[in-house]
C-alpha cells in the first residue's frame, strides 16, 4: 500500500560532541520518507526553496520516493541550526529560519488522493487536518506534533486528533497534552481525544505503544555511538508506518512489529550525521537488527528444566 | 541457596505528590531482604539503634528473614527525610541523620559464613570489600554503590569492584564511574574493572543487563500510579538476587529472568509507601505480573505464524 507523508524539508546545521554538519538535507518529511522507502512506496508533500536543487531531489529519487508533491517556490528552504551536548537527549535550537516553510499550504497531487496510509508530520494542526480531510480513503492516519502547537493551538490540535488513528509524541509532549505525568494515564487521556493508538517515544530509552487492552514496550537499541539524534523521531515514524503500509495488517501483533521496525530505523539514523546512514543501508542490515531486538528483549519465562527444589517456596 | 545482604536499616520520612509518610521502616537491607524473601531464605547484616524495637523486628520475622546479623547498639537508627516531585525520577534529600550507621562495622555471624549469594548494599566500599572477603564460599556477589563513593573513595571502590560478580547502578552512576555517557561503553568499561555483569537501572524506563556477549533490556512496568519510589533499586536487587539464589542457575537465560523478577518486585514496591505493598504481596501476584512483563515486551518477529489473538486489531 502506498504511504503519503506531509511535513518539512529542511537544511540542518548540527553540532554534536562527535562533529559538525553544515546545511545537510533533513526535515520531518525527508527522514520519514527515506526510512519508509525501505518498506513501501512513499509519496511526499512538502515545500522547498530555490536552494533545493537537482542534487537534493536525487536523494529522494535514489530511494524511489514520489516527489510530485514537493513544491518548489521562490525563496530559501527551511533552515535549522542546533546542537546536542552530554547524553544528547535534547537538541538546543540555535537558529530557525522558516523561509518558504512559513507559508506552507500543502497541496495534494491528484495521484496521491487514494493514499491509504498517511503520516501527518509536525506542522500546524490546521494544515494537518486539511490534508487529512482530503484523503478519505486513508485506512491509517498517524500524527506528529510538538509543544509549540500544544501550547499555541490546542483547540485546533484537538480537532486534528479527533481525525487520526495514531499519535506519536515524546514523553514531554504526552505530559503537556494530557496534563498527566504518568505515561499510562497520559496515553489514556490522549486516546480519549481521538487516536486509538498512542506511541510515546523516549529517545534512547525506547518506545511504548498504548492501544485498547494492549501495551507494548521496545527498548532503545544499545548503540556504540550516537553521532546525531536529528530526525530520529521521524525516522521511527517512517519505519513504523512503512512496515504497516507494506503489510497492510492492522493487528495488534503487527503494530508491535511496526514499533520494532521503527526502532530499528531510528537506531540506524542516529549512527551518522543527517541521512547518511539511512541512505547506505541494506535490507539485510535492517532484518539483522530487527532480530537483534528480539534477542535484546527475549526471556523465556519458564526454565526448561525445573526441579522441585528450584520451585519450592522457602516460606 | 541462602542469600546474605549487608546494608542499611533506616527510618524514612517521605513526601511525594501522593502523600506523606513519617519515620517508616526502610533502608537498603530492609527493602532488599523483604523483596528477596519472596524467593529464597535471606540473612541480614545491619545496625540499628535503640528506637528499633520488637515491632520493627517483627517485620523481618514475618518474612522469615534471619535477623541474627542485625546488631542493636546505643543511639538512634539511621534516619532519612526526602521528597519527590513531578515525575518523581529523583529524590531530593532534605535531611540525613546517620546516627548509629556512621560507625557501622558489619559483623558476619558464624551461621552466615557459608552464604553462596551475597548482596553488598550501598555502604563504604572498604566495608563492602571486608564483608566480601569473609565469604569465600560466595558463588555470586553483587554490589550497589553511589555517586558519593565514586567521587570520594574511587580507589577503594575499584578494589571492591575487582572482588564482585555483578554491579547494579543507575545511569548517572554508570556514567560517573566509567566517564562515558554511552551506556554500552560505560558497561564495558565497568566490566573491565571486575564485575562480569553490569546492571544499569533507569527507573521508570526499565533496566539493562550487560554481560559477555549478551545484553538484555526490560522496560519499566506501566503503572497507574507511583506513590513512593523509595527503595525501588534495592527492591529490584532483592528480586534479582532472590531469583538467582532460589534457582542457583547462573545461565544467561536465568539472569534475564532475574532481571524481570527484579523489575516485578520494584514495580510493586513503588505502588505504596515504604514496605507496605511488598509485605502484603502474594506469590500469585508476583507470577501474574511476571507474565505481564512477557506480554509487554513480546513480539513475534515472523508474521507467518498467525493466531486469532495475534490478528485481533486494536483499532
Amino acid at each position: 500500500m502506498s504511504l503519503l507523508v506531509v511535513g518539512s524539508v529542511a537544511f540542518d546545521s548540527i553540532q554534536t560532541p562527535h562533529g559538525y554538519a553544515e546545511g545537510v538535507l533533513g526535515g520531518s518529511a525527508t527522514f520519514f520518507s527515506v526510512a519508509a522507502s525501505w518498506f513501501a512506496p512513499v509519496s511526499v508533500v512538502a515545500v522547498v526553496g530555490e536552494d533545493f536543487d537537482a542534487e537534493h531531489l536525487r536523494v529522494f529519487q535514489s530511494r524511489a520516493i514520489d516527489t510530485t508533491g514537493i513544491e518548489r517556490v521562490p525563496g530559501r528552504t527551511f533552515r535549522w541550526r542546533g546542537e546536542y551536548a552530554g547524553s544528547m537527549n535534547e537538541a538546543r535550537t540555535l537558529e530557525t529560519q522558516l523561509n518558504v516553510f512559513e507559508r506552507f499550504a500543502p497541496k495534494i497531487p491528484p495521484s496521491y488522493l487514494d493514499s491509504e496510509f498517511v503520516f501527518l508530520g509536525n506542522i500546524d494542526p490546521v494544515l494537518q487536518l486539511h490534508v487529512r480531510q482530503q484523503l478519505p480513503k486513508a485506512r491509517l492516519a498517524a500524527l506528529d506534533t510538538m509543544n509549540f502547537w500544544i501550547q499555541g493551538k490546542l483547540d485546533d490540535l484537538k480537532k486534528t486528533l479527533a481525525a487520526v488513528d495514531v499519535l506519536l509524541v515524546n514523553e514531554g509532549e504526552a505530559r503537556m497534552l494530557s496534563g498527566d505525568h504518568n505515561p499510562k494515564k497520559a496515553a489514556k487521556a490522549i486516546r480519549e481525544m481521538g487516536p486509538r493508538i498512542v506511541v510515546i517515544k523516549r529517545g534512547e530509552h525506547g518506545v511504548t505503544l498504548f492501544a485498547q487492552g494492549s501495551i507494548f514496550s521496545a527498548p532503545g537499541y544499545p548503540l556504540d555511538v550516537v553521532h546525531d539524534p536529528t530526525g530520529a523521531g521521524d525516522t521511527f515514524a517512517g519505519g513504523f508506518m512503512g512496515h504497516l503500509a507494506r503489510t497492510a495488517d492492522l493487528s495488534d501483533a503487527n503494530f508491535r512489529r511496526a514499533v520494532v521496525f521503527g526502532s530499528v530505523m531510528a537506531s540506524f539514523a542516529v549512527e551518522e550525521f543527517g541521512l547518511r546512514r539511512l541512505l547506505r543501508l541494506t535490507r539485510q542490515e535492517i532484518d539483522t537488527r530487527y532480530r537483534e531486538f528480539k534477542t535484546l528483549t527475549h526471556f523465556d519465562p519458564d526454565p526448561e528444566v525445573r526441579t522441585e527444589e528450584a520451585d519450592r517456596s522457602p516460606l
